[in-house]
């Protein structure tokens, strides 16, 4: 029987980060997978999208060449190619984690794993055994009653970015980071899509004025949405798929080739032996403290199988913070209230902190800031002028309570809010802070400048 | 004779965003313009290059729309279209500081403004005064002895903006950020560019690892550079011009169409009366203290004319601190040290604080990281893999030296270092700073982590 120092279940960027921190902390380590290395996020969620909303993108690019001075006469996608290009990208960063594996000297045991009592790790019929053993298996698309996943015609993410052939019309449901997505990447690709949303607004977890931002910018690119809406039964017996949505007007039929389902995820804590050891499970999570152990000592947990935020760079944090911990450093708690959100349809949204909503729910006396695009120098240049920046403000202690942002590119410039909450600064110093010109970037700035009253260009 | 609180000479990024704070702070504002308001950077500078530089982008996605898995069968660009659309965004800019003038009510003088004694400004003979004068008249081309410029086959950044006719060939002489933003842009739109630096390393001011990956760049890209290189003599006499290049090697005479003089900028400080008034002038430069005081009370300078850096960016904190002293507001001098500085080409480059030669030449002990793209998930879905971000922290004190980029997109992720360093952060901290995956941005995090020897993806 192999003797670790750590075993990690499962290798998506909460596994196999994890196993890296451990091995350059000096721990002997195995990471157990029982398909690609780096999980849903490399081989089916993060990067593949990204790589098909680049080329969606570019897309746009050719369409509105003549918008930039271009000519373009005769062009086309080729949605296989798009699709295959995908498809490498992941292929590629799964080589590269398999690079890593190797370099790190981390042993990779290729199986489905099931914990066991005292901790061990039972791997196809083999036996392992660690010191301390970390779940990071992750999570699946979630299933509804009545949304049943046949994976041809009601299909989830992995099916969507794979179609054999584009479909005419679409039906997403959900408009999460995965629904939206989706939404643009086909819009954009020439298929006619409705967003179903059960609640009244899209990218429900956003800030109401972000929600609002994109639903203009959706439709304005010919995507249908329907809020407040639920789709009560699918009939894929005929040619296509007929939906029932259900609104506040009453029943209506959508006809269309595919029903995306993109309403959540579930987590993957089924058959891996969590009843067998005693760990202690609520609401579909794996409860763990703030070094993620769980209640059994040995076993921990991290990344989406934990209550916090199902996202790749938090089940990254969760895990490297894991290791430091039992590599005896002094580690800081992670702080969920800091954690930024992206979604990469175009515009892009990325945020972190409280929405507007939240902050006067807290009962918190807040000064709000907001700057548009349209204002923004660079933003007219290059034709980016969709979207905004609010920011939310502690009217008493000037504390950085949120950031909001939606446009072009604003998934890279969000790191600055967190960086600057972290460090617990006021708005005065973000306002005093030189951002250069001309860029997005400015929009920060002038957005607190307009929760104080000193915005300059609105 | 009309009086003010504040008369600003000149309507540039300093000019302009001065005038409003003054006004917003309740002092009567008039600024006074000779030519466009926006003055350089709205005009000719900043925002027209980068409506260029973008259709330039969407060029090269045009060019490589394959690798997206886009089929274009017939493109190309129209120069005349390219340059119309730059000149719409820059007068659609300058409508907008009209406008922003008139909200702010502050009057616009047309006109030359010349400095008189007493307080006073003359304009084309009317006399006008105020409590304060600013001076915010900028900067324009700075001509060598043996490259007078002609506007015509020797030209400066205002010709090379608005050409009649795409050259064929071209000479770029300098390359600092004008330069190699026109290289980029004409190499991209199908002209055969030369960059010539007297220094040995292309973006001189530059880290020497971002001098070094843009000449890899551009020379991929078919930019030919010489470096350690003078243009001697200019020969306009016949059709094009043909330039004697001194190198190490000796002498090479190059044949262009038009020789793009880019070797910095001259302060606009005569004729407008600073030596009526005895205001003290140094090496081009208006001397001024913390607070942008002259010599003589009552007159002020900030921006280009003054030896902060030469940036949009920096003469708009200058003539805000400016106006909020004058005020009577606790003010902090700017940090000169904390200034960001971008450069638009493809890749882009953005940086702040000491460079690796900088920090080392103070005797400082550094700690160095470095994360290049190549290995970064976003920017291999994104197809932008050339790049990096460096960083340099002091091995002691974990002070945050600088940060040095270069990769599509940087321009808007060195806000995230400008304010950590303002706000005195340590790398541990950026480094436990959650990023969003999949960005760009997370780069920062890995080089710092790089630096401390926790770097996850390499």
């Amino acid at each position: 029987m192999s003797k670790y120092d750590i075993i990690v279940l499962g290798s998506g960027p909460g596994g196999y980060v994890t196993a890296i921190r451990a091995s350059q902390l000096g721990l002997k380590t195995a990471v157990i997978e029982k398909e690609s290395l780096g999980g849903v996020c490399l081989n089916w969620g993060c990067i593949p999208t990204k790589a098909l909303l680049k080329s969606a993108q570019v897309f746009e690019y050719l369409k509105h060449a003549n918008d930039y001075g271009l000519v373009v006469k005769e062009y086309d996608k080729d949605f296989d190619a798009v699709v295959n290009r995908s498809r490498n990208v992941a292929q590629g960063m799964s080589k590269g984690v398999e690079f890593l594996m190797k370099k790190n000297k981390i042993d990779v045991i290729k199986g489905f794993g099931k914990l066991k009592p005292g901790k061990k790790v039972d791997v196809d019929g083999k036996e392992y055994s660690a010191d301390h053993i970390i779940v990071a298996t992750g999570a699946r698309s979630r299933e509804l009653p009545n949304l049943p996943q046949d994976g041809k015609k009601i299909i989830g993410y992995r099916e969507a970015m794979t179609l054999k052939k584009q479909p005419k019309k679409m039906i997403v449901v959900g408009s999460g980071a995965i629904g939206v997505e989706f939404a643009y990447f086909y819009n954009a690709m020439g298929t006619e899509v409705t967003v179903v949303e059960y609640l009244p607004n899209i990218v429900p977890v956003e800030d109401i004025d972000i929600s609002k931002q994109l639903e203009k910018s959706f439709k304005k690119s010919g995507i249908k949405i329907m809020t407040s809406a639920e789709v009560t039964n699918v009939d894929t017996s005929g040619d296509g798929v007929k939906a029932i949505v259900k609104t506040k007007k009453g029943e209506e039929v959508l006809e269309a080739d595919i029903v995306l389902s993109a309403v959540g995820i579930k987590t993957n804590i089924e058959g891996i032996g969590l009843e067998d050891v005693g760990i202690a499970v609520d609401r579909d999570k794996i409860l763990v403290n703030d070094y993620y152990q769980t209640n059994i000592p040995g076993y921990y947990a991290i990344g989406d199988v934990t209550p916090g935020q199902a996202l790749a760079h938090v089940a990254s944090a969760e895990g490297i913070l894991c290791v430091e911990k039992i590599a005896g450093q002094h580690v800081e708690a992670l702080d969920y209230g800091n954690i930024p959100g992206c979604t990469y349809a175009s515009p892009e949204i990325a945020s972190v902190g409280l929405t507007e909503k939240q902050a006067k729910e807290k009962g918190l006396d807040i000064k709000v800031g907001k700057f548009p695009f349209s204002a923004s120098g660079k933003a007219s240049a290059a034709g980016t002028k969709d979207g905004f920046v609010k920011v939310i403000f502690d009217a008493k202690y000037g504390e950085w309570l949120g950031c909001h942002m939606i446009g072009a590119g604003v998934t890279d410039m969000i790191a600055e809010a967190v960086l600057g909450r972290k460090l617990e600064t006021t708005g005065h110093e973000v306002l005093k802070t030189v951002h250069p010109h001309p860029t997005m970037s400015e929009a920060v700035m002038e957005a607190v400048a307009d929760a104080y009253g000193e915005v300059i260009h609105l």
